[in-house]
């Protein structure tokens, strides 16, 4: 089956790195669903507004090269562990498509046709999207399941530590996700490096941190409007380099 | 993007008359999961097992030469009011992909390679999948989420009524999943008619019934296997014909 691209979200997670490892865990973080020009027509949509929660079924795109691989080391349980992909929601599966509940936050109607707004999603900016179902909780939730391993690892919550100076540069709106996603501690399971500060790119913004123990530290906020207009006729700066 | 099948489900659904219009609303019907053979590999399902309900991403296979349409009639709504395909979980979706949780039964190794089963399923019997992943209630589980359309409809139980005899006739572990499909109320919702006898394929039975209000009387119960011992030598009887 030949599977077409219907839409594409725009987001603030530029790069894999900080992106939640699931759909909900950084609630504030908006989304924008722009249907492909196929696709905009409003009465594809009609209804939607009467949900509360979407699912988002969406290529892997990223990691559509590497292949699937019978067994994956899910980060949560530090790297070293094998797990049977289908045990898993690793992208190294043999059909990469991502599933992602997302909170429908409004809609709007223009040129683009209709324009979804979503919070808490896990996809990378200019992830191409698959479908779009509303979630309907007498099938869809299950409170009660068990999570296997997944369930013993989740509760990974940091504090997170920033001045007030910091805070100033990050734009109002995006601050409950910026910090969010730090809480959620964003390093890959198998490397904490106590020393390392980490960079990621998150909007217009470069934010680097530092981790101990159970706090994370902003060190610096990097705003790439702001630098290039520093920098105007100075070599640009990599902020996609994680070894800041 | 090409979408590969992954592996096949076997269950009691012979026809689409009669299968649960989501997954979960018929717990005791048990279903079979094969993998292709390119995937039979011990290793991509470990730690499955630790899960209690799964995810099925499947091929809508009945539906693939239908095209997509922007508006459906969800049956659900009488099938007279039309809504957006994004709104609904129609199969007349630009990809044809199908989202089903299932609760995982018990798993078996053999000649196949690890075999999965599963109950509450609401796939057609042989549909194909492309993807099983586990289900996570942190991420997927959201009793809270408001439903739309779909919840208002959503309580349609039915008394179902049916002799000691004709109970007799249904193989004792298949009599639940029987009982709980005809509470469902299979009949299409622009259609109820009162004088009529359905039929339904179910395993290797069909199941007649007459409907009235909110009751449902099981009127006949024929096992194909008895059936033809019976009439070996004449002309075989069509079960798939509805209007018996």
């Amino acid at each position: 089956m030949e599977v077409k691209v219907i839409a594409r979200i725009e987001n603030d997670y530029k790069e894999k790195f900080g992106i939640p490892r699931q759909s909900g865990l950084v609630k504030s973080s908006l989304s924008k669903i722009t249907f492909e020009p196929e696709f905009r027509d409003g009465n594809a949509v009609r209804g939607m507004e009467g949900y509360s929660h979407l699912w988002l079924l969406w290529q892997f795109s990223e990691n559509m090269d590497a292949g699937w691989s019978p067994t994956v080391r899910p980060p949560r349980l530090g790297g070293n562990v094998r797990m049977g992909v289908f045990a898993t929601r690793s992208p190294l599966r043999p059909n990469p498509i991502g599933l992602s509940c997302v909170e429908l936050d409004h809609m709007e109607y223009g040129d683009e046709g209709p324009v979804i707004y979503v919070k808490g999603a896990d996809l990378m900016d200019g992830t191409p999207l698959v479908d779009i179902k509303p979630y309907v909780p007498y099938t869809d939730s299950h409170p009660e399941a068990e999570s296997g391993f997944a369930g013993d690892v989740f509760d990974h919550h940091m504090k997170v530590e920033i001045s007030d100076e910091l805070l100033e540069e990050i734009p109002k709106e995006k601050r409950e996700a910026v910090l969010e996603m730090l809480a959620q501690d964003p390093r890959p399971g198998y490397q904490k490096n106590n020393e390392r500060i980490y960079g990621i790119e998150y909007g217009d913004m470069n934010i680097r941190f530092r981790a101990e123990d159970c706090r994370i530290t902003v060190t610096d906020v990097e705003r790439r409007d702001r630098e290039q207009e520093k920098n105007q006729g100075q070599s640009s700066t990599s902020y996609g380099d994680k070894k800041v």
